[in-house]
């Protein structure tokens, strides 16, 4: 049993064609017309079911989730304006972006003065769509490019949206990997924004192949994989789970993982959790990696991070929410985000999971000086050479700190030796028989 | 009882002309020819007394105090320096620094080389007189410009100093406004340098109006504002108040806050104490502000700070004693402090009394996840505004972080957000219901 | 007894020639060929034993210290490299470092290419012969200059090497002196180099002269010498001390400390260590001085520091191991280091003997407020010049952190002030009768 920590520490050596299959799966899913309720949901956890076998729940508008309520759920069909002569100025067919998500029905002639009241755009960037909700007030709205509002004569347009706001269900999905230990990993993405590929669709489509990599190996953890709808959601699943929220060792939300920016990594509330500190160390040796301090802000981390729950979980993406001029725009688009950095994304994930899976506090069975490492075949045997030590060192630190308190990650926090050459030489001196596993004894 | 908390933040807006209310007063202390004992005290007092109620202590010389004794009470009338044909080249009727501030009484004709010995002046700055004082020792002398002296022909003058120095009494100020607890804040200013405008009129100016302006308020906290000569005075202070020292939570020397560098605050000698954290807070949000570790040489926080009382004192100036070249000469005048920076450092002052005054420790009574602020108008109703987010990153802040072990001190120390803006959002959220006292509980 | 704490602190006063002193020993010790067994060591206890009264422990080979078990005694008497016609190339009697130290005896004839797989060079160094050892491995081998090699012509050469590899002893050295207490400072330099002037014979060299100059002192500390061969003999030393290691409360390993650059101190393995401390403090007021977190590499720290031990020892040197080019090259001669490198190395073991054996902890005994420090002559009697601060800011800084639980090093660390300076001031104020020592309470 205690082996099969040490064992299962592994590279995270990924399947070449990886990112074009994440890739691929974003792609399927940018198309759809989501919201924080509705079909669109609903045909997203579809679209992942072909990976992995994702678990639907639903639940009736109007359930009390904590201060909050299950909205009415929201469909919509179509949305145009257009002019007085009948030709379509704006059409939801042409940008899932074009209707402000929860816009309730409506069928108006209005003169343009008016009908500006209704629409959104982003003056410093006119020829893009912004994105815009208004999920708990009653309205109704069009975002367009601020440069063709510009463009619009005066005079009456027509306006229609069919949508359908009525009592039905807030739907989530859940995947769970149960793993040697009840302990869990919880890994979360929001499935509520229509069209945006950064911001919604990476990260659906990592943690969906994520999961389905997990799902080959044996894991000493649990993996639990949540595709809520923002706040909401996640509110409905923390209200639905509050028992099994102990179980939880380390979780990560997962969002604009597509891009080229960053890594950048935001910490739990705890700021000092495990994942902190694994995502850290991960993030010690990338160029260009981020780490921030928890903010109240951002996505579901809010909720878990409450101080009700007060979850371990970290916030993981390239560029952070807000920080590129894309975020929230049509300009989120399948050409903003590639292959490459959507397989780094994976591959960092797994970096921080086989920190979380290998970690092990080994013991010095031979403490009082140095063991002889060259009659074991383990150091270099010619002494006096300039390079010897570098070689040797991540084996000399793992020995010299393994006083039964200090865990390889606390090592690799200490000696500025990567995670993975601790681990493997802290397994060679265990199998040599200098190291047992100090929580074993 | 608690409410009163919350409210009792204020913006500190001062009203206008305050800066030339303090600098008249400051004016009016000027002329004075202080020391540590003597009329030239009790006249400052009575300066004061026109603006607030201040009591006045005498304690008789040869008393005990700790290590000290309280010495002879000195009282000067005239001195002057004159040349063989009686012409005088010194007069203390021109400047009170122009004689060794405690000289005994002389009467004598000397050659100037012999007279030399008796004369302060200071070689670097030859156009200023120096500032001396002889306490503790009986000296007499004489302090000028460098460039004067230098003038002075060869031959025989005629010195007289006539001054009192025998028993009398110390005499110092204490000026105490009840708040709703007998926790109190001391504010205290050193009572005893002659006609120096910065270091020593400056705040004891600044503390008066401070003293006027809590005087109309509704307070917490109770003030204790001390007047007393520098050393003696304090430690007379604190050898009569020994029982009374428990009370004291927070406390500030005052001084050097008329001239434009700045501001700078030395810490108290714990180096934490919640002064030190609120000073710290108001400093994070100016330009040019210091804050500064304790070390036990300045103004009376070395007594308040002595490990026998380790009281929670710091210091707040604006230039640091020493560290501006009029200090402690004939240039630190009327025109070297400035209307608006009295008023500056009035508004800092009252900055730090508004952290003191308003922390407290909120409980969010919704803990799990957030509360649906939008529901109460709380919140931007309009998601995907990339704006909407400063307007209630307070707000956020606060609620994620009433844990009911976080004042709003630690809160702006956690999130960098002014203590201001969380004290505002605090109060909201506490008129809404999220929050209560969680020391009320 | 008290008083001799105090006392005891002086300063590092050196006599004229004592680097001159310490270079003509390394001198003597140099053409030595050491190992960590053999008649080297023995020759070079010899050497030391001119200075102090050096105790020599022989242990037998096979004995079983720990993993590791004392090898063969080696001894070398001649090696050469000959070419068909009996020309000498290479011969140990130029260079000890020309034989792969621990070599096996061999006479041979063989072909060029055969002969390179036992040459060791250094290809980016050419001109200089490299040091190479095989202590646990049997093999043989020669090394010399890149140039050289490659001058050679093809054909065969005539190899012999002398030497002797039988059971016998491994030798170490142990100078104790006795101090007022029991508790010890243990001071290491290994003793196996050949013919390495920085590394190795600089130690020695500095460390007997330090001996001597302490045995000269009443020290409160016992001061514990070791001469060891590296690694082996430090384990040989600790397998025969366990009982006594307890006793050891400050510990340095010194190598490396005559050349130009550093100086370097390495922190002991609890990294907080009061040596780690003393030794800050003293690298605090040295420009170019350096101050490195422990790692598991370098000198005998290694064992020393083993978590089976955890003394708390660190390392002093000049440029650390490995960062000078001469590094464990024939380079590495008596060029290399110079009388006025040594002397200043010794002087600053003597200023972290200085905090050892000076360091106290003094009580206040007039805590409430300053005392009356020009009362007692203590002060700068004339008060407002801007220069008296400076001369009496060690005596505040002492009277006010003397507390009872911070010691003058503490004091030095908080102040900044120069532990010399404090603990001058501390001894002054002592004789006054303002401080009174904590710990003998």
């Amino acid at each position: 049993m205690e082996h099969s920590k040490a064992d299962s520490f592994r590279p995270t050596n990924i399947a070449e064609g990886t990112g074009q299959r994440i890739y691929a799966l974003a792609e399927r899913l940018y198309p759809i017309c989501r919201s924080i309720t509705g079909n669109g949901v609903r045909q997203t956890l579809d679209r992942l079911a072909e990976h992995i076998d994702v678990e639907r729940h639903e639940i009736p508008s109007g359930t009390q989730v904590f201060d909050w309520t299950i909205p009415k759920e929201w469909n919509i069909h179509s949305a145009t304006i257009k002019d007085a002569r009948g030709h379509v100025i704006v059409d939801l067919a042409q940008s899932n972006l074009h209707v402000l998500n929860y816009s309730v029905p409506i069928k108006a002639r209005l003169p343009l003065a008016e009908l500006k009241r209704h629409i959104h755009t982003l003056p410093e960037q006119p020829n893009l769509i912004p994105y815009r909700t208004s999920y708990y007030a009653e309205n109704w709205g069009f975002c367009m490019e601020h440069n063709r509002l510009a463009a619009m004569a005066d005079g009456d347009y027509l306006v229609e949206i069919d949508s359908d706001l009525r009592d039905g269900h807030l739907t989530y999905g859940e995947f769970f990997i149960p793993g040697a230990t009840e302990r869990e990993v919880l890994l979360s993405a929001h499935i509520c924004h229509p069209s945006l590929a950064n911001d919604n669709c990476s990260g659906l489509a990592v943690l969906t192949v994520l999961a389905a990599e997990l799902l080959k190996r044996q894991n000493r953890f649990s993996y639990r994989f949540l595709f809520a709808p923002g706040t909401i959601g996640a509110l409905a699943w923390l209200a639905g789970h509050e028992d099994g929220l102990g179980r939880v060792d380390h979780g990560l939300t997962v969002s604009c993982v597509g891009d080229g920016g960053g890594p950048t990594y935001k910490r739990s509330r705890r700021g000092n959790a495990f994942i902190d500190r694994a995502m850290a160390e991960v993030f010690r040796h990338k160029t260009g990696a981020t780490v921030k301090d928890f903010v109240p802000y951002g996505y579901d981390e809010r909720q878990f991070c409450s101080p009700g729950f007060d979850l371990p979980v970290g916030c993981f993406q390239r560029t952070q929410w807000g920080a590129f001029p894309e975020y929230h725009t049509s300009a989120d688009n399948m050409d903003f985000i590639r292959p490459e950095h959507l397989e780094t994304s994976l591959a960092t994930l797994l970096e921080a999971i086989a920190i979380i899976e290998g970690d092990w506090t080994p013991l010095n069975l031979f403490p009082k000086g140095e063991p002889q490492l060259g009659r074991r075949g383990l150091y270099a045997a010619l002494g006096g050479n300039k390079d010897a030590a570098a070689g040797t060192m991540a084996m000399l630190w793992v020995l010299n700190l393994a006083d039964g308190h200090t865990s390889l990650l606390a090592m690799a926090e200490r000696s500025g030796v990567l995670f993975g050459e601790l681990a493997a030489s802290a397994a060679l001196l265990r199998q040599h028989g200098l190291l047992t596993d100090a929580n074993a004894l």
